[in-house]
Order: C-alpha cells, then structure tokens, then sequence
C-alpha cells in the first residue's frame, strides 16, 4: 500500500514495487528499479513518464492516497474503537499497574488498530508500527486470557499473561526477541516476577519463530536492518558517539516537552474537538513536504535501512557516491576512506532538511487520533544525525590524516571510519532519549542490525542520552503521557525519599469527619444501605465497635450491595431494621428482633494495615511492591484511617511540588 | 602458566607458547607451533622432542606442574581464606537474599581468590573463572561500598552494589556485558528494582569497556569465542538442536543429583578432613588421563573454541581433516559439505573418550576446597556432544541427500550443516541444564560467539533443556547447593500454591508456652533481663498490657541490651526494679519507686503485621518482595503471634514434604 502513493503493479495491483519487478527481465542491478510491469500513476493516466506535468500528477496522486489512507483510518478509530488510537504502551503500562481500563484491551480494538496501523503506516505519516503492535498482541493475550478461568479470574495471572504478550509484540515488531523480553521488563511491566520472564521468554521464541517460518523478508534471517560493517570501531571513535549520545538527549527532552505542549493544548483547546480534521492537515503537510525529498519520500524503514548500511563497491545508493581511486581496479569488500562525491554532498542537504522535517512533524503527528508508534520516528531522526556526522568524520579523517587524533588508527588507504554505524549510534541515542530505556534499547539495537561487536559504542549512546534528558526531566515519552492523561500510575523508578509519616497522608485528616466503618454486629440493613448512599468509597473497615475500634477486616462496596439486595430477595425474614453481623456467631439479640444477616462471607479477614508511624517511603514501597489499592492505619490495634492509591500518589506530587489535583484520572 | 605445563620459552619464561614464538621466523601457518625458542621439558632437559622416553619425561612433567599448582591454591585458601572456594555463586545469591555470612566477601577473600584462581585454572582441572569471577568482582563492590557511608550504613544499597558487581563480573568473565547483566537479575540477584537494572548496566559498560581497551585475546573483539559461520540454519535441524536440548536437561540433572550426592558424602563422611589430599587427587588423576588425550589435554577453553570452529579452507585441525573434491582448485568461503577423513573418525574417537572424562570428573572435581566455576566444563561437556552430532548430520546429509528430510535443503555440493553451530547449541543446552538460566544464557551464548542469527535454535535448546531437567527436579545447581549448605534461602522462583493460613504457621502454637513479650510500661529492668538471658530470639513485641495484647511496635534484642546496660551505667537512678516504658510520658509510679526507665528510642514503632487469617500465600509473597525477616501476626489488634524468615521456610519445607530441619543454617 505504501508504493500505491507512487504508482501501480499491471500484472496484480496488490503487488509491491519490489514484488512486481521480481518476475521482470531487467535483471541487471542498477535497471531493477525500472521494470514494465511497475507503472507510476503518470505513466498509467497520461502515459508520460518524465517532465513537470508527469511530476506535478504523481505528486498530487501521492498526495490523494495519503489522505485517503489517513482519513479511512482516522474515521474506522473514531466509529469503531476510540481505544485503537496513539501507541498504546502508556495505557498498558497503567493496566499492568493494576488500574483497570474497560474495553482497552477488547476484540473492537484488536481488529481496528490492526486494520488502521496498516492504513497510516502507508500513509507516509511520521510514525511506526512498533508500540500499536505491542498494544495489538496485548489485546490477543487478554483475549486469550479470557479463554481460561485460571487467567480471567485472577487478575495477576492476567497481567502475566499481558506481560507476556507485550514481549511477543516487540518480538514480531522488531524481530528482536530477547530485546523484546527485556521491552517488556524494563519499560511495559510493573512487577515482573522471575516466572514471567521464563514464560515471557517462551512466548518470544515462538513470536520469533513464526515470524522465522513466515519469513517476511524474504532473506531467512529475523534481522529487520541487516548491517556488515568491514572494521571495528576505535577508541577515538567515542568522542563523536557520545556527542550522537548528547544529540539524542537533546532530542528527547525536545520531543517531550513540545508534544507534551502541543497534546495538552488538544486536551484543552477547540482543536481537540476535530480529530478528523487534524488528522488530513497533517498528513496533507506531510506528503506535501515529503515528496520532492528522495529521503522522506520512501519509506522511514527502508530510510534507517539505508542509512545504516555500510557503502560497498556495488552500492548504487546516492549517499554512497564517493569518489573512488582510479588504481583500484577491482571491487573489494574493504574498502578504504575516499573522498566524497558530488552525490554525498547532495545527499548531506537533503538528510538535513529531511530531519529538521521529520523532527517537527513527528512532535504534531505522534499523539493524534490514530495508531502511530514512535520508534521507527526516533530512530529516523537519530540515524540521519548520525549519518550526517559519520560523513564528516569520515571526510575530516580522510583530508586529515596527519592530525594527532587520526594518526594512530587512520592512515592513508585504510578503512576507518564506517559512516553507518554512526547512523546506528545514533539511532540508539535518539530512541533512548525519548524512550529512557537503556538495556533493551542495546539488545533492540544489535538484534535489529546484528552488530553485536559495536555493543560499547551503542551502551556508551545509550548512557550519555539518558543522562543528558534526564538532566533536563525524569520523564520518558511514556510516562509524560500517562501523567497528561492522569492515570494512577505509581512509578516503580521514583524514589521517595521525603521523611513524612502513614499519619500524615492518611484520611481522615484532622478536622474532617470520621472514618465511615462498619462494626461487626451493631448496624441494621439500613444503616448500611443508608452508609452506602451517602458515600462513595469503594469499600468499609469493619471493628469491632464505634468505641473499642479495634479493626476485624474490609468489605468491598459491591459485594456488600450485591449481598444485602440478595438477602431482601431471596432470605426470609430480613427487613430493613435487621442487624447485620460479620462474626462467626450471631449476636445475642432482644427476642423480638428480626432476623439477622450473616455476612462473613464477604469480609477481607486479612486487611492491609500500616501503623500510623510508618514512614511513607515503607508505605510507598509497599504500595509498589504488592500492588495495593487501599491499606488501613491503626496504632496499637485501634483503627485511625485508610491511604488509598490515590492517596499516595497525590502525597508524592505534593511532595514534588506538583498539582496534587493534576495525578488524578479524568 | 597453563603452557608452563608443557614446555617453557627460552627468550622469557613467563610467555605462553604463543607469545613465545611471536617473534620467531617461522611464519608459515603450519610450523606456527614450532619455533625454538618454545621448548617442551623434554627437549630441555634431555635434548629429545621425540621418542617414548621423552613422551613419558613430557608426561611427567605435565602432572608435575598440575599437582605442584593445585597444591599451591588449595593450601592457600585452607590457610588465609576458607570463604575463597567454590564458585560463590550460591552464598553470595543467599547474601544478596539478606543473609549475612561475616567475611565472605572480605579483602582476604578477594586476594587469594585472584591467586587461587589463576593456579586452579593453570593445573588443568576441570574448571572455569565464571563463577569465581562473579565472587571477586563482589568483594570489590563490597569493599568500594565499605569506603562510602552510604552504601556501608544501608544493607538495602549495598545489595544493590553487589548486584552491578555480579553483572560487571560476568560481564569481564565472558566479554558479555548484557549477559552480565541479565545474569545478575535472572540467577544472582534476589530483588532487582529497575534502578539497579540501570546501574549494572552501567557497571557492565564500564567493565566492557576496560576489557576492551586492555583487549586480552589481541583481535579487538569483546567476543571470547568469536565464530563466523556461512550458512543459516534450516527448519529441519531443529530436531536435532532440541536432541541436543535433552541431553543437557539430562546431563544437568545428573550432574547435579551425582555432584549433590558426592558433596553430602564429603560434608558427612571423614572425607571432607582432608581437603588437601582430595585436590591432590582428582589433580593427580585429571592429569593422568588428560594428558594422552589432545582435547582434555588443552585448556577448556581452547577445546571450546576449537569445536565451536568452522572448518574453513585453511583449518588445520585434526576436526577439520576433510576429503576435499580435487576439482575445487582455490579454497573458498563456503566449502560445501566434503566426506569425513581419517582425521575426523580419529577425533570423534577422542572426543567421546574426553566427553566420558569431563562428564564424569566434574562431578568430582566442583565442590572441593578450591576456586571452582561451571560454566566453562559445562560448556565444553555440551560442546563435545554437540560437535560429534553436528558431524553425523553432516556425514549423513553427505551419503544420504536423497533422504525425504535432506532433499529440500541439502543438494549436493551444498553447504548445509555446520558442525561448529551444533556444538555452540550444545554447549547452551547443557549450561542451562546444569544452572536453568534461560534470557541470560541464550544472551551469553550470542555474545559469547557473535551468532545473533542463531537465537531461534539457542532459544529452543535452552527451552528444551530446562523443561527436561526441571522434569527430574527443580533445583539448579547453586539452589541445590544452598540447600545442600542449608542457607535460609526463600526462593523467588517457587511458587507457593497450599491453602494454609498465617495461624497454622506462627509461634506459638497450641500447647507452646506463650510469646515472649515486653509491655509498654509495667515490666521492671530486672524483667526484661531475666527475659533476654532466658531466651534467645532476635526481638520481642511490645504489647499495652498482658490483659489487652494491643501490639505497639517491636524492640530489636540487640538493641534492648546496649540500652539497658548504657542506662545501667550512666543515667542515674537506673536500679533492677525501675520500671522500663516504651510510652511517651512516663507512667503513673508510686511514691517511693526508683527513677523509671524510657526507651521509646529503640522502639519501631511500625513493625510488620498481618492478620491470622492471612492466606500464607499471600505470607510468602510479603517475605520474598518486602525481604522481612519476621512478621507479627494479630487478630482485631490483638497479638497472637510470631513468624520468622525460618518459620516460612520451614513451613514451605513441611508443605514440599521434605524434612523442616534439613532447612536451617548449619
């Protein structure tokens, strides 16, 4: 569908470019381009193949396609699957946390954001495959897992499972599953237990050996960007890498802030209220722009593919023009530095303006109504930084050989300076600025290239990016999303190390009205009903009296309401004055009393508490570690109050000096 | 030292027999080995290099330095570092659970380890460095965290040191420095919060990067046993990779159930008093049969490298002795299949003689009083096996290319089966019998040999491998031996699945004489006394009174004993029969009573409880992700009892029907 924008197969229309010359004649390397079969739309429309007015029709039906393509999306996710949008691994996050969003994960979204991620990936819209497949397999785990009792029922098995599925996606996005393993660990999940990485792992392989089976790109191998590079790299080497590594920092904190900006300013402006809209300007904007510019025009997967590659003799890429030695008679794998040529110089004006492009697009595009991932965008940009810098170091070595920097490892005639690995550097550096992984963005990286010897280059990126965006804000892409959109996410990398007390967080505070509790034998039917309609918590301490408030366990709101409503129905004698009880035995009642209700069954008997004296950076952990939404506050024995999540989490941005109101879901 | 075994270099006796005949002339690649200045000890002392007397003084000698060595490194460790045996691996796993064994990672321990190690691994054992490695490299971050207060003062930080130092340690072992790191959070660590994930990786990187830049096998590579080979793998080898995945599911389960076995008999018998001569012996006999063999008589690791190898044109390996086609005039990059020569049936003759040796001397030799690691013997058992099954493939793919498997991928005159990726695929799979790594192996193996392309059949060897030992038992080797050692261990990885409840496990139990309490304000001085010198527990919870059992907080015994004799001696008025108050305000005395005492200072004030009707699931759960070392448990406020770290494993121990008291720390 991406080559339908610039023309069509005659002998199937479904055929790619490539696909369709396969079974053409031309067979030498530099006609493979050019084959009957393949027509541009000015040929097929007009039968004109070169001049303006051929330009100007294939430019516009360029154009067409892509509006066609974004619209058909834009519209199926706003009709169909208000979820499908964006990438999806903030919202995972979040229901990996614990936090339950209804239908996120459902069969609507399954099928719409496959469907659509297909249509704005042809789009040519600045944006990738690589998150929405994430949230795509999450979706087949969950349905999956609704399958089998043992996993629908437990919601920790679930999020297993969802772990699970968040690895297999990176697995098939990238062919990368040992970095996708690590995706899910270090980025996707909350708490990753030890079994899930086996089973994660497992899952994986069998992505990954699918995928294998399938062999989609046609060369049996998984690697999606396969590189050789001919030289090793060299200690002075590090000196540019990590200036790529500063780059992709910079780079982050950029794109953070300014599509945090731009997306808050759709949250509270008009603009936010034509998606449509906004969808068609920017991808009228983008093929606009893109299409007299060689290096955005194709796709950004083959634009990474051939900015990593390394230039051998039979390149016939324009970014491979070099000049070469008219003594070297035939062509070798080891090729020395040569000078630049015309095209290279061509080239480096073009991947400029490409990337101060794809820098400013990617900041509106990501985050609009429509699956749009973020890797394959990054990576982009990094890629042609990188490139652009391995030219010129490549070119400075090569002029320059008698420097002091270049005379140990670059004389005349060698091959030192690899410009693509550059490209992969920093590549590396710029998905580790926005993304703040770290080992799975090393392991991504050479399982994408297979070039596991440049591992210290591609660590040292890694490190130098994160640290220069986290200077500027902890805040990865995905984390900045999930604070926007408010979702309780309790970040498992905070530390808190503030000095305050359960005592001081806990409700209810002083001055406010007392804890709303149960007690165990003392309220009728309709103090409870009443207790239920006056408030809104999800659930009540029970003690075991107003006075002693000494705590026996937890009754969730809704199962206390299902129970009484059950007992009205189907219980003989419960009436409204009916006392309820929580103890094993019924409590001695006057002899005309009515009938009391046992409710034992519904009582949490092991209840969550802290006392009031526990520092919030144990409670803090806790809340962590277990996965708690709520936890009581007694000191010695006696109930004071309870912390919910939101509790926490309102306490630590308060203690950031954050809204304490901007935490919370909306 | 190794070479020292053999011969000795005239120019300088410390260079091995490479670097000896560095500088010499004789450059053709077969007289590589030859050059006089690299003597064997018979050419030296009797001017003979050939002939039975000479073969039998060479022999000699061999044993000679073998035993001379061992004898060294283990009367070292008996003498100045008792904790320097062993691979470390399992103690420093329990250490890193919360376990404090005193001087284990000690500045003794590390020096003689480092010496040890190096004899140890020259005298030809049948041992590696990983393991030990891993030892050292945490003494170092043990004693770097010494020099700072905050990581000296806080047991929590400096676990988390000692996890980035298990990774660097790995990461320098093998030249892995994601390995490393997965192998410190898959295997070593206990509880691995992502902030340390990031700072072993940094840790890793820079450990990488030194290696590099000293760069120790002289090629600039990272990579330890760096392979290239030319084919990719074909679905149908898969059979014979998950062949290969059994065999080391069962050679790791034999070699844990004999190794277990032979260690239980030394710990009981009057084996284990004479360490030294043990070494002496399996010294003496590894060298015996060694010696005659070419492939137990080279050091492991170049047995490894040496089978991981393809046969390229100019390899003059004995496994590479192949009937080359008389037509094939140059030698080429991608040789296709050739019928086995003599050389080869010689060689699977030898190999399976020293797979025999290796199976079962290792079984004997891991676990004596001396450094030993596993990975490299493990490697090596699985790499044999692998080859002698990659060439029979090969040779049957040869004969038989109309077989209905062969002839979709096997033509003739076809590359198709590489013996070298065999034995790699072996080699994993009998690691990950003997350790159940998974993530971290498959990542150490491709790091270890550059193969990224081969993942797929590494991923499915490992699978293999770990279910089929886990089939027999699922402990691995540093489980096994903790347990052997009886460390309070609370594995992460099992998952606790009875319905028992907080009450069947606590202290005390029925009929057991009540819990040793303290109440806040009613006990005299010379109460508490009585109640440390009669008991022996670590701690003792606070109640308001006996009558009401109202838990307060929790008084570390070590604490309470430095407390009172400090008031003893210098407050004032401090008798036996003051009262002691954990309270705020001093409590309502008589007249004419003596000075009471406070000790609200040692009084933590937020000790963990839970209910009695908690799940010990959800027990087990708390102690593993919290690291508790005990838990009070209460009933509506009420103190009922106690469970320990030692409770739940007995319990868990009880519930596995094994023995509860084969658990403890002996």
């Amino acid at each position: 569908m991406t080559d339908l924008k610039e023309g069509v197969c005659l002998s199937a229309f479904w055929y790619s470019h490539e696909q369709c010359c396969w079974t053409s004649n031309e067979t030498t390397f530099e006609d493979r381009d050019k084959c009957p079969l393949w027509q541009k739309w000015s040929e097929l429309l007009v039968n004109q193949s070169e001049g303006a007015s051929a330009y100007i029709l294939n430019y516009l039906m360029y154009i067409l396609w892509a509006l066609l393509f974004a619209f058909l999306a834009v519209s199926l996710v706003r009709v169909f699957a208000p979820y499908a949008c964006g990438s999806g691994i903030p919202e995972i996050k979040t229901i990996l946390s614990g936090f339950i969003i209804r239908g996120y994960l459902g069969k609507w979204t399954l099928l719409i954001k496959t469907v659509t991620l297909v249509l704005v990936v042809s789009s040519g819209l600045s944006l990738g495959k690589e998150g929405p497949l994430v949230h795509v397999a999450c979706c087949c785990g969950n349905f999956f897992s609704s399958l089998f009792s043992k996993y629908s029922k437990n919601e920790g098995k679930r999020r297993e499972v969802l772990s699970a599925a968040a690895a297999a996606g990176v697995s098939v996005a990238f062919g990368a599953p040992i970095g996708g393993v690590l995706f899910s660990l270090e980025e996707v999940s909350y708490y990753f237990p030890l079994k899930t990485l086996w089973r994660s792992f497992f899952a994986a392989l069998v992505a990954a050996f699918t995928l294998r089976s399938i062999n989609p790109f046609g060369n049996s191998r998984l690697v999606l960007f396969y590189v050789e590079y001919h030289t090793p790299w060299y200690m002075a080497e590090l000196f540019p890498f990590i200036l790529l590594g500063v780059f992709g920092g910079l780079w982050g904190t950029l794109f953070i802030r300014c599509n945090i900006a731009w997306c808050r300013r759709r949250k509270t402006t008009k603009l936010g209220k034509y998606p449509v809209l906004e969808v068609i300007v920017v991808t009228a904007i983008t093929a606009i722009i893109a299409y007299p510019n060689p290096y955005t025009r194709q796709s950004t997967s083959e634009l990474i593919s051939e900015l990593f590659n390394d230039c051998g003799a039979l390149e016939s890429s324009q970014l491979c023009d070099y000049i070469n030695d008219p003594n070297m008679t035939r062509p070798v794998d080891d090729i020395p530095d040569r000078p630049a040529g015309i095209g290279v110089y061509t080239a480096m004006w073009q991947l400029a303006l490409a990337l101060v492009f794809k820098i400013v697009i990617t900041i509106f595009t990501f985050g609009m109504k429509i699956p749009s991932g973020l890797f394959i965008p990054s990576m982009a940009v990094g890629a042609m930084a990188g490139r652009m810098v391995g030219i010129g170091v490549e070119q400075l070595a090569y002029h320059h050989h008698d420097w002091i920097i270049f005379r140990n490892w670059c004389r005349p005639g060698a091959d030192c300076v690899t410009p693509g690995l550059y490209a992969m550097v920093g590549a590396a550096a710029c998905l580790g600025g926005v993304t703040r992984m770290t080992v799975s963005l090393v392991v991504i990286m050479f399982e994408l290239t297979g070039g596991l010897e440049y591992i210290v280059p591609l660590m040292a990126a890694a490190v130098t990016s994160k640290w220069v965006a986290d200077a500027f804000g902890k805040e990865g892409i995905y984390e900045a999303h999930i604070h926007l959109n408010g979702y309780p996410f309790l970040d498992v990398k905070d530390e808190f190390t503030h000095r305050t007390l359960a005592t001081d967080v806990m409700r209810p505070r002083r001055g406010e009205p007392p804890l709303s509790v149960l007690t165990q034998d003392s309220m009728t039917v309709e103090d409870v009903e009443t207790l239920i309609k006056e408030t809104d918590y999800n659930g009540f301490p029970v003690v075991v009296s107003r006075d002693s408030e000494r705590l026996i366990g937890f009754a969730q709101r809704r199962e206390l309401i299902l129970a009484i409503k059950n007992a009205r129905q189907r219980q003989e004698g419960i009436v409204s004055n009916s006392i309820m009880y929580f103890t094993e035995e019924p409590p001695e009642l006057p002899a005309n009393s009515p009938h009391p209700l046992k409710l034992r069954r519904i009582l949490n008997l092991s209840p969550f508490t802290v006392t009031d004296h526990t520092p919030m950076e144990t409670v803090v952990d806790i809340f962590r570690k277990l996965g708690l939404r709520q936890c009581l506050v007694t000191r010695s024995g006696r109930l004071l109050g309870i912390i919910t999540k939101k509790d926490v989490l309102r306490h630590m941005a308060q203690m950031a000096n954050q809204d304490p109101e901007s935490i919370m879901f909306n």
